[in-house]
């Protein structure tokens, strides 16, 4: 057995104008909720230090920069790191990074249980738009304001086991669970901003959107044999929806605990590692039953060629 | 719109000593109820035909070649032929391949609505093992009969719409239906033959494999904007269960009609296959979204690295 208590810091709304330290406060006060319930690691959303800025519309680029962090930990942030450290707790977080050579990603990081970065990793797949789009809704400008991340999908060895991270949109993508499942990767963390209704489809509320959230993080889990732990950060900033949901799914592809709320809200779960292993050993012994000789094109083309083009 | 009343023809056990007339008298009886309810298309289970023989461990290689065809249609399977085309009906269903050169695979087959044969498919992902295994409860034995699939997954354009094929255990592997998404594919024909009970872990039975079955089709229609229609063949083959819960499911990844019973059942649903449209041009739009130079390994490794190996 190698278990350790998991928990996943789900966090409601943060308005436009609430600073970083607002922020930072009320993840601190989950950090200490999960603490007092014995947990080792905690997993806090997407973009968790501010309101969930792609859904504005900017020009200026110092305006844009005011959202992102130069360095981690930085002074609005240490007092996180700090607590981690005396907890004795493993975080995982997203924020939006700054590079030294002014390159724009949606990241987020793991420590380890002295808060040491022990691993970071930048949002591949980016949703949403680059230009103001007029037929949608609202607005979703991760591809205006990020480039998509260039690290891959690391796994890394940390607290006993072999730990990855994903971002939001990247949780509905096969490909993002299988590169991790290829480093056999016992439990991916993921963060999200969600809309509780389609920009582009009124109709699709969030009833049917949490299903979709659910289904992909249960066969995302299922189909690699991994624990899979996603944080929302939910409720309404400045008059636009997001729902929570935030689960935690085990390898089988059941889910062990859910959000209730759309508030911040611990949910803890104590997570076997080696519950991973039966699944990789039989029916996802990908060794002995995947044929990449007929996988090629999910590599080597992007979008869809039908028969006869 | 570009609706077709599709048929999913879930089939009840057929115990080794039964016939091919047996089974091929009830496929018959499923088709013209299919015609009835005004179905264009009808999916049948995997190895229709016959009784789930991989279950049996044979040596003899006469012996195991009487549970394949050696052609399709044959003098059995001919009277299913001229009663599709009879009532204007696609088939597809699953049978075990002889090749011309001795080859044998597990296969499935689409016609056109005249009973000409328009795709082959031969089952990649080979499930079980090759030789007698004394720790399963029973024997799975298909990595011994057949030979892994050599067709990859084709799509093809056949009435007005994109459709490809899969078989049973390929269900499992996200990039069964990626291959095909990839090619645009609007609908997934599947069968399967799943036992009611993990024969490596006698705790998993039919409540948990059901559910499997259900989330792995769900998330590949969803994933793909696709429909996915899975066809069991279920009940107590010689005391052997195997489950049924034969689906069909929506591009949204929604069950849409689902087989209530283990026997001899049509599931019947309207199909629009533009409604794969909204989620192949939005959330979905893989030439939009999709990072391949991430995805490489998914291609090019067939088991687990881990880090630091």
């Amino acid at each position: 057995m190698r278990k350790l208590v998991v928990g996943g810091a789900q966090m409601g709304a943060i308005q436009k104008a609430d600073s970083r330290a607002h922020a930072v406060e009320r993840m601190i006060t989950l950090l200490d909720q999960a603490k007092a319930q014995g947990c080792t690691l905690v997993v806090f959303p997407e973009l968790t230090l501010t309101t969930f800025f792609p859904r504005w519309y900017m020009e200026d680029q110092e305006e844009i920069d005011t959202w992102f962090e130069r360095e981690m930990p930085g002074p609005d942030t240490l007092p996180l790191f700090d607590r981690a450290k005396e907890h004795g707790v493993a975080i995982s977080f997203g924020y939006a990074e700054l590079t030294p050579e002014g390159q724009h990603f949606n990241t987020s990081i793991l420590t380890d249980r002295d808060a040491n970065i022990v691993a970071k990793y930048r949002k591949i797949h980016l949703p949403g738009h680059a230009e103001f789009d007029t037929e949608r809704d609202f607005q979703h400008l991760e591809k205006r304001y990020f480039l998509p991340g260039n690290m891959g999908f690391p796994v890394t060895r940390t607290m006993g086991g072999l730990f990855g991270m994903c971002i939001c949109n990247d949780r509905r993508w096969p490909e993002t669970y299988r590169v991790m499942g290829l480093q056999g990767v016992e439990m991916v963390m993921l963060g999200y901003n969600t809309p509780s209704v389609n920009s582009q489809k009124p109709a699709e509320g969030p009833e049917e959107r949490m299903f979709h959230n659910k289904l992909v993080m249960q066969s995302g889990a299922y189909q690699n044999s991994t624990w899979v732990v996603g944080v929302a950060k939910a409720g309404v900033e400045d008059g636009f929806p997001m729902f929570g949901g935030s689960l935690i799914v085990n390898p089988d592809g059941q889910v062990v605990a859910e959000a209730k709320t759309e508030n911040d809200e611990l949910i803890v779960h104590e997570c076997d590692l080696d519950d991973c292993t039966f699944g990789k050993q039989t029916i996802f012994d990908f060794a002995r039953h995947r044929r990449i000789e007929h996988y090629g094109t999910i590599a080597s083309q992007t979008g869809v060629i039908e028969p006869g083009e």
